[in-house]
């Protein structure tokens, strides 16, 4: 009895149907992910091959053995499209792809990313996330390894952030004409309130709440990617954001516009809401909270933390009178709760969309970038 | 006032605040798509750069003037996810990532696919489709009037499936670790009957019925990927199934299971469903249409069209009693009446999945491949 025969380990101990959910069992016994068996015999297959992806037995054979071991099986069985029951007649709905390289690196990978990203971005809809679904593009030739530490992530991922995965994708395209692993999730929740959460929502008056420090995230790839060593790990702070905007719902904090600050940073963010909300924000430089390890690493590179992506922060514009409870909601929820806080404010029309005042109260224009600063971080 | 400046064309036109929606206006203005220009000026990126993926301004100006003047401004302006309503409380929910190659084929492209793909696949679990999402995955270097061949293709296939494209994610990575451009299109629809359409539902004494004639698809691809010149030109199958699959359900067919015959063929379909319904599917090869074109490219090539990808022909499972009536149905939405029909048997579940009967009366094994006759085909 090997290892790499989860068949045979299966049918040893007894207690399933050889010809069923073998890999739920193996997932539900092993519950250790460390420990868990790629369910995909390494010796026979150690690299995705093309007709993984050909609609043949191969191919089955990964969505069984793989994919559908770890999300379950679906209730109706395999279908084209999955049924669900949606608690209410509002949906979000969204969709990201995610081609970060490398795939691993500190505090998360891509599957981490493909499960938050996408949470999140049905969170700043003020939506309660339900469902996933997860499309793979695999390149030829991807070790079978890589791809099952990359679905254990995914499974995680999405169990803390309460989704489940319903439907999914697998595409295999020929060697060089991809790069290891891209996903694709889309997203579906629930509406369940009566606001309008979208950056025209943003007014004169509102004031600007973030809720952690910035750059961790493009930093940890960065670092990762050109193999540099700090003197302190930076890890990224890829995170779910739901239930911290669940709690803001739930306090009836009058909430104008949520976004998390990704791809372009929080100065892309908030340009893109300023602009749509025809306003000025105006923010200050000696409020936005920067970990001194990236702030050095940022100095060294050359970059500006204000246009790097996070994957686990964003901003809340909500009236002023209602900063402090919202403030204190988004400190309960942060690792560091001196992280999160007011950064600025609403104004009427000017100049510019976003304005900067440094510690020596000097206003300079906040422009977004034409590109981002680093490539393929998401 | 040159071909590539549509903005100052439109000013000439004074029709329309230069500020807002230009693109939108040249859409609306120029209806016959070959004459519509590239909202992106070629001469200034005649590619895609990968800051056309940063999140900074030239994916902001990728987004709004070529993709949303196409698609349309969200209601509540641009946002993470989009906000809908939900006719009813069960929705279907689906994916599909797109690789082929080469892009454009007769009779379609990845961009027609991409729509009419995750449509049927809606379509096949009884749902009406209502929205999809958009995803792409450029290769840097990709010329951008190749981009604007495919959005308006995906926008003429969304308009005859009657889908709203609501969401979309635009992502690029460089040269050499992509190919051209990859697609992901979910899809939300709404399940507004109380059928179960699924392979557990199919049952010994239901009749299998097929919409068309096979292998279109697949040879059309394969032929342009290899340059292969027949006497007459096979264009692909590819279309909607929704409005014939809500034909079926207007007339109150039990429906017991619809599927798709793409990757795989109609062999992979079979298995798929008999070994979720634990039966046996007899098949009648001389009822099933393959085009005398398609047979002899098949013969040619040594490919066998019952393992041939299609991306608009469909099995219905429906109880025998039923079957004229679905299949006046199937008939009055084919190119070609006389090549929907029945094909096929439910019986007990016997020592194989599918049987296929050929003209002399013998019986063989119908069984699926490992892979597919041909890559990435969609």
């Amino acid at each position: 009895m090997t290892n790499d025969n989860p068949r045979a380990i299966a049918q040893a101990l007894g207690r399933i149907d050889p010809s069923k959910s073998l890999q739920r069992f193996i997932f539900q016994h092993y519950s250790d992910p460390m420990t868990l068996i790629c369910p995909i015999p390494i010796q026979q297959y150690p690299t995705v091959l093309l007709a993984h992806g050909g609609g043949g037995r191969l191919m089955n054979q990964l969505i069984e053995q793989m994919f559908l071991s770890v999300f379950g099986q679906p209730e109706q069985g395999q279908h084209d499209a999955a049924v669900l029951g949606l608690p209410g007649d509002r949906l979000a709905f969204t969709t990201d792809s995610y081609v970060v390289q490398p795939l691993f690196f500190p505090g998360g990978d891509i599957g981490t990313l493909a499960v938050n990203g996408t949470v999140n971005d049905l969170a700043m809809a003020g939506a309660r996330p339900l469902y996933l679904s997860l499309a793979m593009i695999l390149e030829e030739g991807l070790p079978m390894d890589t791809l099952w530490r990359v679905v254990q992530s995914i499974k995680q991922a999405a169990d803390a952030a309460q989704v489940r995965i319903v439907t999914g994708d697998t595409k295999v395209v020929d060697r060089g004409k991809g790069d290891g692993i891209f996903i694709n999730t889309a997203g579906v929740g629930v509406v369940e309130h009566e606001l309008a959460i979208a950056p025209t929502s943003v007014k004169s008056g509102d004031v600007v709440l973030l809720n952690g420090d910035l750059g961790r995230h493009g930093i940890a790839v960065m670092a990762s990617r050109e193999g540099l060593v700090f003197e302190t790990a930076i890890a990224s702070d890829t995170q779910p954001l739901a239930s911290t905007v669940a709690k803001l719902l739930a306090a009836d904090i009058s909430l104008h516009c949520l976004r998390d600050a990704t791809r372009g940073g929080l100065t892309s963010t908030l340009n893109e809401i300023a602009t749509a909300a025809q306003v000025t924000i105006q923010v200050d430089e000696t409020a936005i909270p920067v970990d001194p390890g990236v702030q050095g690493a940022c100095e060294l590179l050359g970059l500006d933390p204000l246009y790097i992506a996070n994957e686990g922060r964003f901003v809340v514009f909500v009236p002023e009178e209602q900063a402090d409870e919202a403030i204190a909601i988004l400190k309960a929820d942060a690792t560091d709760p001196t992280t999160a806080g007011l950064i600025g404010r609403v104004v009427e029309q000017t100049s510019a969309p976003v304005i900067l005042r440094n510690q020596i109260g000097v206003d300079r224009v906040l422009d977004m970038l034409s590109g981002e600063q680093l490539p393929r971080i998401c």
